[in-house]
């Protein structure tokens, strides 16, 4: 096995689709938002990365079957909902190692080449470190013309936000990407940073379905949404969190 | 030396044989298991595994002699004790780094294609973080048909356990080996985490052996359960335990 | 993409050209002179450094537009003002590990022997933990007849300094040049180390501009300087910084 | 530049050479004993060692000169004095990863074979974590046979000692080492570990030179022993040392 294994379950033949990224990160935005995409448009999985650059380790599922933690990638193709084909990029973890997380964007990219795609949306959380009353999505993109185009759409593109730039896959691959000519947006829903934050996942989708031109169900984020807020709601002083938990939550977009 | 080298003592002729693998975790409940089984079937040692992702050491022996960290290789051959040809993997510890890890787990599953192994067992314990009185044995699994077929031994599948999946070895080379179409069981042993635990061995060896269908004598692993008890008996208070040793000792499985 | 990636923007045709480098460090101080004397020297990037030895990282313009972590390559040619051709190294990271740190040195040599280097003037800041009247400039060199040179040109080497070495790039171009027959010399300006220093940065170009025989204009570094004294004013007592950060500041230089 | 690059001054011609090894460790006695017998043997230098698992660092030399960090090879030939050609190998560090060791280590032995090196001595401090009168010389070596000389030359070999095994380039060199045939001693002076302890070097040359009849004269050993004895002398209580720091001590021996 390579260090980067894709293990191929169809070849989708697709047209000029584009990719959409949401691996965990802050507040789980962007694979709460991923996640929900590829089910209400019922995208088909096609493929399993492993790679020596996660964690060692088998995940075990209700039935006690175990799978090695993997990313995936689904396809949905262009249909009356949703105007082009769509590759997704989502899965259990990021590499583990700045230099993994290099090596598993560059893969990505290769295969990005291998499909034609031309444009990049990568979803993430934008960690505040407080309480957020309605998330904002922030955004960054690989040229003017997008900054542009996405300020057209509501996307909030802010001076000096984020300052430390976007760390992990969501920037990665606009980066990587960007020097192969390969454009690409960064969604970035505000979120607390403390909890997995659903309602952040539906603002990011608000825009991110604007841009698409596709319609669709909220309810189970809405539900997520609410199950959160009961388990978050005794949690009075945010503030006696550890200063260290709070950091590593703003770490990596 | 290459990354990983096994240095073959012997190349034995053997049947479809399984793997057992016992390397240090948790309580050294794997470990503790897999020496009890080499040492009663007398099975013999072939090979040793060197490799730069174990610590940079040797172990002095009590007769002043040196040998490198190593991973080891036994095996016995099917006879009226046993009614299939066995592997064994145990050694003094196991990769360091991720990428280790898994680097090591690729090289056993290559000797594994070698030896034409389809079945793993991989053992280990399941820590708990507080004292065990009777040790069940948890399991995961390859497939369903092997999770049912294990249920009938009496192997524990219980939903969210272990919740965090199975970190290292005993789990890499299940997910790694269902890649490669070779099926597998982990079977793991409750215990508290913060010692040895041969009583824990025990009850793994308890399952595997009614699998694989031997009779063995449990004499050395209950001296050795009665000997930890002394040392452990005027330990009041486990809870006064600093966490961080609490979390460790459930990280590698 | 290699593991360090080389992307010319022009080839420009040099004579016997010299290197400067400037990355970060020590209170900045190799970046902020490095920078300004490309600003005053109106040199032209020809190329980026990227790295996977780098942060995982894009950093986003006020624009919105995103930017992969990396290093640059500026040059200016000789000219009425400036004696030599001179090459600059600048950039946002250095390598985050010793071993990323030896291999993006070593890919700046392969470049310095393209382009038929023969000195090296590596710039740093010598952190001295604790607030610096007036910076002197330190110095170390490849040969003892470039330790002469520089003293005559004001710079001060001084028994046991620095103590533990010069770490980094600033260190390594040189330690590595010097295997290489690539002659160099380490400018470091003293600093507290605990801010970004330009009035340090300015004392280090007050050496190098002699020893290049250049004039340049200070008053970007001045203006930069006040605003950051500005800051730093009702910083009382500097002991209280945590003693790790101290240490940290000394780390790189 | 390859990982492990070594840099070759000259190329003795040697006749069944020994190699012992003094790299930094535990109360630095293996480095303090190899330096003294290289010095008093008036031994050459004739390879330097470069490596990017070394610190990314230079030194600076008492005239302002650098030097990247490095591993050195001396060599005396067999003459009225020494009974046997003799490699050293001593330097400023040791790998800084556990795979960078081994690299290393291995390096290392494809030079012992290069010049047909049958025997090694592995020279290092066996840190107690407590002030020690009268240093003892414990061993271990690759083979019984080896044990029982060491044994007639007063090199005490103890059971359980040291139990946590010899870490770092003296445990390697004889455990890699032994896989390739080459036999192998390691000496350990016991040592607090708090200090660099040239009595300690002392007494392993002690044996050392027994085992080599040679004789050396000790007295820059006593006089660096002397003035570290004025250093401690006013630390009354090493109990107050942060624990951590004493483990560390004990590390790579």
């Amino acid at each position: 096995m390579e260090e980067i294994y894709v293990e191929y379950i169809s070849e989708p033949k697709l047209t000029d689709p584009i990719l959409i990224e949401g691996l965990p990160g802050v507040g789980n935005v962007g694979k709460l938002a991923a996640e929900h995409l590829i089910d209400k448009l019922k995208a088909k999985k096609f493929a399993n990365i492993y790679s020596r650059f996660f964690p060692p380790q088998v995940l075990v599922g209700k039935d006690g079957v175990v799978r090695l933690v993997s990313n995936e990638l689904f396809f949905v193709k262009k249909n009356k909902n949703n105007q082009t084909d769509i590759i997704f990029l989502v899965g259990d973890y990021q590499g583990l190692t700045p230099e993994g997380q290099y090596e598993i964007s560059m893969k990505i990219l290769e295969i990005a080449e291998k499909f034609n795609i031309k444009k990049i949306f990568t979803l993430g959380g934008y960690g505040l470190g407080r309480m957020v009353e309605k998330a904002r999505v922030l955004g960054a993109a690989t040229n003017p013309e997008l900054v542009k185009e996405m300020k057209e759409h509501g996307v909030i593109f802010q001076e000096g936000e984020p300052g430390s730039g976007i760390v992990g896959a969501s920037g990665l691959l606009l980066g990587l990407g960007k020097i192969q000519n390969i454009e690409g947006v960064c969604l970035m829903g505000e979120t607390s940073g403390y909890f997995a934050d659903p309602k952040s996942a539906q603002a990011v989708l608000g825009i991110l379905t604007k841009i698409l031109d596709v319609t669709i169900d909220y309810s189970e984020l809405e539900s997520k949404a609410t199950q959160i807020e009961k388990i978050t709601a005794h949690i009075q002083d945010l503030d006696t969190l550890p200063e260290k938990t709070q950091d590593d939550l703003r770490y990596i977009g």
